[in-house]
């Protein structure tokens, strides 16, 4: 059987906690209307009323409350999905008894809350057959309020070893008879609490980066046929920082990332779609460095890389603490190696349609040119690469492509913004390839 | 269940091995005697009388012996376990049942070296089913000798790609009753022969990083609650390295490494407790320098990044290869990304005190503060770190403490060097804190 | 049971495919005849007539055809082992059974053609089960043609998340008596369609570098008794990232790689051989840059580092943005961190021999010193390592001569090359060694 997913969203971008119940505040559940009220880019694919570690221990029986009375009036508009975090741990049975319980009470249909709510989300859990037990209790509450059985998603944070483990399984435990392991949905990391798990510790405190973790989980995922999303990223004030973690998770195919506030939503939202505009990076001292476009050419800013001509086709490049006499060929060559070039949107567009073009036509394989004026401190250089596309180049690069169309199909509240951001003919034209 | 750690230490920072019999000397157990005679930071948490590759094949029966000898006559008074290293090889029957023999005799009552062993160590363990033979061993000995079944630990040296994966079986293994599985201990890693094993090679014949080795060793500890150690880091001379192996492990949950020498044990007993003093660190060109502390303030000393002052609050910043112009703002916005402060034992204590402080108050979550006078190319800047601190970052902040505690409890032998590095006041608040 | 290796080749450095049948060609079979002329170090050690994406859907079955007849007619004469690939999908069982059918049809013997094959390539397995389902086959058409159960090896191609987590199962599932799986042979990484399969992606379109996908591979083998090898490199005009890429497999265990030209090929079962003559590297700004000999000196030409003698035995270093004032004692330790040196064919042989003679005369140790007169800035300073060579050192040393001895014994169209490039005598030696 193919690892088919089997919910209405294949992507998911963005994982929105807001707490479920807030001392001192008038109205307690301020933060969870705030949160339902969010439209457009700032609203994330999957909101999540965090009845676990956003909330107070003591304000929980409160915040399922909230959960209902907010989900139940703001869920028929609000235009991602909605999945409460519950509690649980897997070493604590009073913990899963009480994530049950609330669980019960807002899956209660005379409550009006249950039909705008997709799933849980379950935290701390343990090995397979922990995730079994929760899954259960999914089971008894679809029962006793006449749910139909599996239409509750499940989704779970690992935040464990023994839950990394248990990503191995699910393969193969999810076609078991007696569970409805098949309502799995997302995978989510949850960094803080596996650290401490995993008993790691960094000098400055900050968390590791643990990749090994994202891969198991974005294998985990592709193998069960589910979502992979990476935990928070806390320092919130850091967008590049934000960027870059996104970057590194996206080339693992973990494609969905936690927001604590509403510009890191905008942010994530933002990040895995293709770039408006496409742009030239030069790798110098091992870094990649945008150039500026200006008048078409592309501008090296930097003081680290140095080209002179020195005469007809000749030209002097300093480089990685060493000077070398080059000609226009090897120049190239070297400047070949040095640039990339990031497609926009567009440039993804075109190039797919293109291939299908040639497709048609009865050929397999066709060259894709890109060409840009490069200038090194104050030398200009022509460059132009090319890259043979052929079916499996043209269906890796349909990734990005399937996310927009998931994310067009699914929010229409974004719409506006992407044909703002895109222009109306791309979004078209990217709505009707592949 | 939860994975709890069913032994008296709940970490290990250190696996020493010494040779239990060395051909043409007087005495060939010297090495033995001397190691048995080590206190203090230069004692390992775990030692190990290592009769498989320590020593030469042709005296090991007398190595047995060795360790009888000097382990019933020093072992009372030796600060740390003992746990010897037996032969053992997944592809080799002989080798298992020399082992085995070696196990019986030493763990021979009457001759009342046992008492003051804590197990065994078995290198060259297979896939999980080799594992059970090596348990069923231990059983047979605990039976035949009257001692209680289970008493004895095993620790397992991972050096194959099959041992590598039996990490993932163990949570799931260790339940079942017909093996004692319970008995493991620790997991520690060979990566020589692993490295072999794999067929890996590099160019100057150093060893490979194994960074996935490391990560799973980790996570199956984590999993089974059992405590990871890493292999020998064989240029003893090269302190900075073995310091930078232990800080990448650390920040995997990978808390003890192998000691060759005993400079090596007292670096490696040191290294996962936290400094004395804090420290800040500066990025520059991707890599974290420390900067030197004189009068309160923090000296960058180096000429890659430069820093002038313009004009009122108006900076320019050299650094990357490009120049930029900044004001006071958004040169504090760079340089919080650029430092990191190294917390001392005093800090983390202070942090952990004044959030369990703030919690009985009712807090859930408050701000903790951290300045410095930073000087770059003789410019000053003062620079403010604050850090929400919340359970999640108090429970993980918690790991070096407990750690420490842990130690401090087993180890009285080490109090008066702790006491000296810490002074005697942080470290009566250390063991009173979490 | 050890994991030994079955087939007759312990190492396979190349892994090279050809088209089976090029549209508009007058001989549709052209580039497979081509391929199948190959000799020397321009032959790859499997040759792949690849039946799957080289070939256009509506040519595979003249493919199978084409098969036939060139290896029917060349594949006496053919130096390396023939491989073909087939189609084959996890999730198609059309696929599946349009695979089965080319080979029992390029199996059957009265063709001429299965005589010279070795077995087959699988490509897009899924789980264990699906590797299964290929496996049977494999018997099938053995029974069905009067050939030995077994005797066609089967490798498969990883490129899909379920089939990585199905490298853990191997060992495992290869003894059951229900399957032929000790067929196995390669395991072979395609990174096109696993970024697919998991949906990563990433700015620029390059492909990801998985090193976790590329570890359990090589891990998966060594459990299992199979050879490791990753998928294409595409572009094929980057030599140098060809080689870094090799490098870093080679580090993992990883000894084989896909090769798309017969340049590659030549780098291919080039790269995981002993250079030549032996060279000196030294580390400069984290990187490692290999040094210029000239007359028996080496030679630093770059400037990020600078060395002055600033009176007797006086040293100023300027690295890394810092100037450091050393002593002769210090500068050379600083030396000793920072170069490396990468043995030759010979060196290796030399010290494999030294080690044992020495343990021949009961030694179990011996330190192997190299020495260079290196030179940074224009000041010539005299660098000495020694290395400690112990029976784990020497039995991981032995990898790549035991690669070199398998290369010499089944290639033996490559002597003249191999004894070209390191001399007669060595050549000898090398043989002789482990």
């Amino acid at each position: 059987m193919c690892a088919q997913r089997k919910h209405d969203r294949e992507f998911v971008r963005t994982f929105f906690t807001s707490p479920t119940a807030v001392e001192g505040e008038d109205d307690s559940a301020k933060m969870l209307r705030r949160a339902s009220q969010l439209r457009g880019m700032e609203s994330p694919d999957v909101w999540v009323p965090d009845n676990e570690d956003a909330t107070a221990p003591s304000m929980r029986d409160e915040g399922a409350e909230n959960i209902v009375d907010v989900v139940s009036e703001e869920g028929a508009e609000f235009p991602g999905e909605i999945h409460p975090r519950i509690v649980w741990h897997r070493d604590d049975p009073s913990t899963r008894y009480q994530g049950f319980q609330h669980m019960l009470q807002i899956a209660d249909p005379e409550k009006g809350a249950v039909e705008h709510v997709d799933g849980f989300v379950v935290p701390e859990v343990g090995d397979i057959d922990d995730w079994k037990k929760a899954d259960e209790f999914f089971t008894i509450v679809e029962t006793e309020h006449g749910l139909e059985e599996g239409s509750l998603t499940m989704s779970v944070i690992i935040e464990s070893g023994q839950a990394e483990l248990a990503l191995g399984d699910l393969r193969e435990e999810m076609g078991k008879p007696t569970n409805n392991l098949e309502r799995l949905f997302l995978l989510v990391d949850g960094e803080v609490d596996y650290t401490k798990d995993m008993r790691a510790m960094t000098p400055t405190g900050e968390l590791p980066p643990w990749p090994e973790l994202r891969h198991n989980t974005s294998r985990g995922a592709s193998a069960a046929g589910l979502i992979a999303v990476d935990g928070p990223y806390d320092d919130i004030r850091d967008i590049e920082g934000y960027h870059e973690r996104m970057t590194d998770n996206q080339a693992k195919g973990m494609l969905g990332i936690w927001a604590l506030t509403p510009n890191q939503v905008v942010e994530a939202n933002t990040s895995p779609l293709p770039p408006k505009t496409g742009s030239w990076l030069l790798e110098v001292d091992g870094r990649d460095v945008e150039l500026r476009e200006a008048d078409g050419r592309y501008i090296y800013d930097g003081d680290e890389l140095e080209l002179e001509e020195t005469g007809d086709e000749e030209y002097r490049l300093h480089a990685d603490g060493t000077e070398r006499e080059l000609d226009a060929d090897e120049l190239h060559e070297e400047l070949l190696e040095r640039t990339a070039y990031v497609p926009s949107m567009n440039d993804i567009v075109d190039s797919m349609e293109e291939f299908e073009a040639a497709k048609e036509a009865g050929r397999g394989a066709i060259a894709m040119e890109q060409s840009a004026t490069v200038v090194i401190s104050g030398t200009e250089v022509e460059v132009t690469r090319d890259r043979m596309w052929d079916e499996a180049t043209y269906q890796a690069a349909q990734t990005p492509i399937t996310l927009f169309q998931d994310v067009y199909e699914n929010r229409s509240d974004q719409h506006e913004e992407l044909e703002e951001m895109y222009g109306e003919e791309v979004v078209e034209r990217a709505m009707q390839v592949g």
